[in-house]
């Protein structure tokens, strides 16, 4: 990691993550928030997901605005959206956070789905119709705020 | 509200909310995500906000990769970013979202920065060259995930 120095003596540090400190980060799953250029421009959506041979994995209905947007947008093709996870001490005024880019992915053959109920992430909202997506990092960036 | 009944029966219920309940649902202020097509495409920040007059305000350092991609992006225009908050609780499954669409703008004249004072909103990394930010909605879209 590499500590910035731009701060005032007293402030918060904020330090560089590299990828593996960002991947030990986000390993336990939870949430995390999908980012992507929508139909009605920059779509920011919380997903419960898990890191699962490297890749970020979730599952959204197929009829939430997710599951509409993703349908639309990576059916036939991938393309490139952000994922950002972070942990925030509001008290502490301390945590950190991770981005992750690369291209999302719908998990539709057999193969795929095997590997979506392996990963054992589970949608929130109900729904029988389903997506599972997954995004294959290309580029992992991270930041830590902690005090001195 | 409107309540999504695409859901399975037992499921969480996602409900869609109105602009007022957004606005009370961040006008505690926290921590919320801004979000932008930066230098290094889809970019995600945490920082800490304050709802101010009905817009978002935040403040960050001049070095950080916000304060440097901001500075680049609209130092001499406004431009548009989007703003994310969210309340998850990952035992009960449920939680809300609120997404606010709007043009970015440094707050830099006199008037501007008694604004900021104002809005008694404070910068986490320390540091003495900042900027401080002003979202002003035009989009404001929000759901809640609830358990029957």
């Amino acid at each position: 990691m590499s500590v910035h120095t731009g701060g005032a003596p007293d402030g918060p540090v904020l330090e560089h993550l590299d990828e593996a400190e960002c991947l030990q980060l986000i390993s336990p799953g939870g949430i995390g928030r999908i980012v992507y250029m929508g139909r009605y421009g920059l779509t920011v959506l919380p997903v419960n997901y898990k890191l699962h041979a490297g890749a970020i994995m979730f599952r959204t209905s197929q009829d939430s605005p997710t599951g509409e947007d993703l349908q639309t947008g990576i059916a036939h093709a991938e393309y490139s959206v952000a994922f950002e996870i972070d942990e925030i001490d509001p008290v502490r005024r301390e945590g950190w956070s991770v981005l992750i880019h690369g291209p999302a992915h719908q998990m539709t053959t057999d193969d795929e789905r095997a590997a979506v109920e392996d990963s054992g992430v589970v949608p929130w909202p109900g729904g029988e119709k389903e997506h599972a997506i997954r995004i294959t990092p290309n580029r992992i960036t991270g930041r830590r705020l902690r005090q001195r």
